[in-house]
């Protein structure tokens, strides 16, 4: 128990699955970490399964400050001030800047009160402001905000309902965030292949965030595989897949041997830098498609089979080939757009681009996450997306099984009913 | 030995410290690798140390494409044909792009014979194209080959002069570029003191290359010790070291327990949006810190003394703040100038843009990594830059001993005489 | 829902900080994960941090079996039958073996319920059976029974206590066993130190497990410098350590350059064995130290300051010393004898030991693990043992700052009050 | 150049693939490190691949010692006194000591000179003695020696001939111990798969050296798949694999759950206990096999394809088992016993193991390395056995691929001539 007197207070209220979601126990390690005490007026655990709980807590503090800092703090975790009233808006006056006292958004789904109404925010994804345009509150980047704007601020009229997942939903269930080495990939991949038929099934796209490891582990042809297979609607990229997959694809012979051997041919830049060459004279990668310089590969494959793809730019780029992106705001737009209507992220061997495409997701879209490091699979599942679900395993391999497991799950619907049980391929 | 008649032949020559570097044994590694066979002709070695050794080789192979490819590897381990003609150059005819068999540079030091008179080739990096313009011969890379460029193509006419580690040499001496994690830090930070010193004396600059890991692990606090004694000449970076340095000058106490903690504060998502606000109301990190927004901290010091920093962009950047070069063309033009006259490269937990900078660099140019991922450090290494010196160590304690022996360093020399032992902080 | 009708119940209690410690949320994972469905008939959660919580929930099956082990399972979580009776004995008919329904330990607090009273379980740890004796439970190995034994079987009559880690607590508050390179480890270190001095306050000894890469790293200064502070009461280790202490502290000049260059020297495995053969012709460390072959080194300090060492053989061991324990139950035997009293268990480097050590501890014995490899870490973190703080750095320079640490809080505490304050140093 | 006067000099020889091999780097590499210099008397490069090359070299020092070390150091690079002498022998007067002067052995292969006489060293290995026996020279280790042997001690007489890695071998081509996930496994595992083909037409047999995870990570049935197929002829592991092996077969239901989450069942640790007691009271594995207690799994497959196994204890084991070799130096020499013919061997997922395998092989017999720590690899590979192969992977998913090539490629040789391409299968 602090020493120091505790003589600021609040009433603060929470419901849902405050068990299951750990949000109770959050709440509590929040106060004590910040100093404050605790005292539970009321708590109704739901008797069952599917029942709600709810929890009203009175919060002290030694300052009022601190008091104010442990109700933001609070927030994130469905904890609101018991006293309703509507959110604080403020009029921006210089584009790209706020009021100090803005409210950050996190990935949960959030409702802001306008007028007596609870509104949910739109577009959610962390790190965004709320700007509130009419009855309708969305979420904006700092830089897209432009004097003027109303901006929610302080704490009031804000609510967040943390993503909980649901023990007992089939293809959720019982994939944890916990990541290890030591496990058998194989029923994994079972799961994500079903992850993937419910996503379809749900009408929503899937995004595959990939990086250049995808070639050089032989997962190359898998991945096209799947692409045949109706699997991917969304790749989201950087310049090295699209320059490594058309080295692989232009100079097969030398670059065969270098897949086989599996190690850096020295001079193998040569064919690198020819590819971008050879892309960049016909105009682009479509342009190599059309013309015929591009026969084979991930990005030909993808052109074929109209999959939307965003080749994004970095400081470590060749070239870098047309299509790429090269301004990361323009970039990071694209990206934005294309993740519309995506309802299950899968990340293949890429930190940089898996933690871009993290910041833009709301917790609701679950993100699988294969990377032979567990250190980036870790660093994913940290990014505060309770719904990331990490598989440390050899990304060529993981590709392979997952062929196979997409192939024989929509095998196994054919001729089966419409709707729940559409095979994976069948996009509308 | 092959079975198909070995039919194709040339004469190559090679001299240099053709055992210390290893191309002796990779020049034959290579013939057999793609083949062929070879004989040697003539081989003088060295009989001390400080002689060269001289090679004359026959090598044969099948096919008449395959001792072309074959004679194309060879190149950049110094093996050049014995009969010298001038190099073949051809005139483009489109912007970025460049004939079918133009020479892709490594980051070698390479001669090109021009109208019978071998000129080294100017700002020498890897996957560059040369440029003749006059008599001189000019590193550029794709991007900046204009229409009506004459360009080098094909083999003739080409040296490359593998660097070669003088293992007499102090500096450099016996730090090897194996990884291991089980090595005594300490014994290594004296070393890179010393070659710091060295750096310093022969009038480079130093640049690090620095991730937002060095805030996280409390090594902000060391690094502006270093930046203080006058060690740090650039600094490359991206959006998030500023963004993090900026967050922890501005919300001390809050940040304060984060770092005391070292985990990540649920709800700290908010003191990292609102730096970026504050620099951004201000106009940038100079604006911050004349405002007296900014009043400690890792670019505050930089500001100050006169650092030169440049921050790229990339897709997962929060903001960015102002500073930062979104467009990663420029960014890496802009990483380019800053590494003008630099002499050594110090790369602190950041594969990104230590890949980014690795890719600029010639192969003269010593490169320290340091991080406590040795995937990360391998990555480094292997990128065809014998030149990089792998610690596999925790950055925060790293740059703690680092400042203590940059000190000790200049204090031992203190009173010195001029030049040879010059302490490190002079830079004039 | 399940579909299948869920037709055996039956009732359990558990009562403790059933949030705090997550054990709630694990129940009604558990339940669920199992198939079964839960009402929870009655829940008090504790109103202050102080208080407890109480649970009587109802737990459903399809088949009696399923209830049987669902019960099992969730006696670790501390839910208990609610309807008490005494525990069940067997008598074992075979040395080694016992019934089949056996009660397997885990290493959380055990209360067994013999003739009305319920009796602590003694010498707690993990995989053991509990065999009574008179009035007293005790654990035993399965080894370790005998023909005769009463030993307890089935599920009445246990309760268990999980662990409960208290926030307020200053040694071990927000010390979490959340595992990342990217904290500052100064802070960590400083928390270590307080823990170590806590320890010794509450009267209980110190171990060190620690491999041989404390010698690589350089860290055998340091570890000399806490063995002389009296920071070190038992030394668990294995031969390696003992055999490179040796060779370094008998081939000063040329190990002085190894530990220098950080890298092996081809032709160090003379010195390697040398240092064996000459321990073991002094018969063994002690006579080495006695006889004045060994001078200096971590071995020769351990014999000089009285700490207790136990090096246990493995399967890579060269020579070994005579010292080494080369039987493994032997080894086990004395190292869990040694561990008696021990309050506090650092690890270095060592996986292998690091587990062996984990296996046979009772729950509320916390170790620290300290390892550049954070796979290490997660491991013996996920041995189930709650207690693990995780520190995931170069093992060299932590004990450097360690030692530092310890010293200072040993300096801050003299001359102060004795009790509560005694610097570390003071075992008496 | 060192500034001390260089007085001391001696002329040394060496011959082989002394450029292939790296040696001739080595020797001036170690020469300079030593503060030595040295002088070329006479060097021929082998004009072909199949030429051996020779050289005489003058090495100086500036003391008589120095001299001694730097030419005991170059011993092991092949590089031997140009004038030849017998070896020194000298009879011990204690047991399991040796004089200090003693020959310490590498993996390499050795001649000793008696009598005139190069003699081969037999049961070569490193960290051993070299006993002579009436004309012959055996390797011992040092617990092994007995008062009365001849022992060699000095420089004088040993010829050290380092392995070379052929190129051209279909089987080892190419295979480079480079470590890193970034290749395609499936490719390496055709090499595997023919390399195991390789070694029993060589009249060799394969081991296994195999860790827990192989069970974890879903290996086992594809691990019972190559025992059936005739490609296992001798198990070394330890007592976890047997223990996780039997929980398997014997707790299906439970486990089969535990197998398809991936995740540890807490109170999964009864199972391992019950699998302990349910062997130990069978009498062991093999009484286990009879009784039909233990019907599926790894170790039934073992006792019945009558595969050698050898489990050594360690001191986290549970139990151990009763087939647990409990003293490391009898499970030592078992394993030593169990690896005579043994032409490859195959270390899954185990360091320790791996590690102590690898001190008994000679240079000669190939190892290859499977895990997906990269560290692991790395330190299996640095122990100096240039003969390993490292494969950074997901065990389970190799085990699965290596299952399928190894079918393959037997049923591409069937019906094939007896000898050369006799299949795998075949051991006789």
């Amino acid at each position: 128990m602090p020493d120091t007197p505790q003589l600021h207070s609040a009433v603060v209220a929470a419901e849902g699955h405050l068990v299951d979601s750990q949000q109770l126990k959050a709440i509590f390690d929040k106060v004590i970490e910040r100093g404050g005490t605790f005292e539970v007026l009321h708590f109704n655990l739901g008797r069952t399964n599917d029942e709600f709980s709810k929890l009203t807590l009175r919060v002290n503090t030694a300052t009022a400050p601190a008091l104010e800092d442990l109700l933001e703090e609070l927030l994130p975790f469905g904890c609101h001030p018991f006293d309703v009233q509507d959110a604080t808006t403020r009029v921006t006056d210089q584009d790209g800047c706020v009021p100090d006292d803005f409210y950050s958004t996190t990935n949960q789904r959030t409702h802001v009160r306008i007028g007596g109404t609870w509104v949910e925010v739109e577009r959610q994804r962390m790190d965004a402001v709320v700007v509130v345009v009419g009855g309708r509150a969305i979420c904006r980047k700092l830089r897209e905000v432009r004097a003027g704007d109303r901006v929610v601020c302080g704490l009031e009229g804000i609510r967040v309902t943390p993503e909980f997942r649901d023990r007992t939903r089939a293809d959720f269930g019982f994939m944890t965030n916990e990541i290890s080495s030591e496990r058998r990939v194989e029923a994994s991949v079972g799961r994500i292949a079903a992850l993937m038929r419910h996503t379809r099934q749900r009408g929503k796209k899937i995004a595959f965030v990939a990086g250049p490891v995808v070639v050089h582990t032989g997962g190359g042809a898998y991945f096209i595989d799947l692409i045949r297979q109706g699997a991917v609607d969304v790749l989201l990229s950087g310049n090295a897949l699209a320059v490594h997959d058309a080295e692989q694809s232009l100079f097969g012979t030398s670059l065969g041997v270098d897949l086989e051997a599996g190690t850096p041919v020295v001079g193998g830049h040569r064919h690198h830098m020819r590819a971008i060459n050879a892309i960049n004279a016909a105009g682009g990668i479509t342009g190599a498609v059309a013309s015929g310089v591009l026969k084979t590969g991930v990005m030909v494959e993808c052109v074929r089979a109209g999959v939307t793809f965003v080749l994004a730019g970095s400081i470590r780029d060749d070239g870098p080939i047309v299509d790429t992106v090269t301004d990361i705001v323009q970039a990071q737009d694209r990206y934005a757009e294309a993740l519309q209507d995506v309802g299950l992220v899968i990340v293949l061997s890429t930190m940089l681009h898996g933690i871009g495409v993290g910041n833009m997701l709301p917790a609701w879209v679950p993100v699988v996450c294969v990377d032979i490091n567990p250190a980036v699979v870790t660093k994913l599942a940290d990014r505060g997306s309770s719904q990331t679900i990490g598989l440390v395993t050899d990304v060529g391999l993981f590709l392979h099984q997952l062929a196979i497991s997409v192939a024989e799950d929509a095998g196994s619907k054919k001729g089966g009913a419409v709707g729940e049980d559409a095979p994976l391929g069948s996009k509308s």
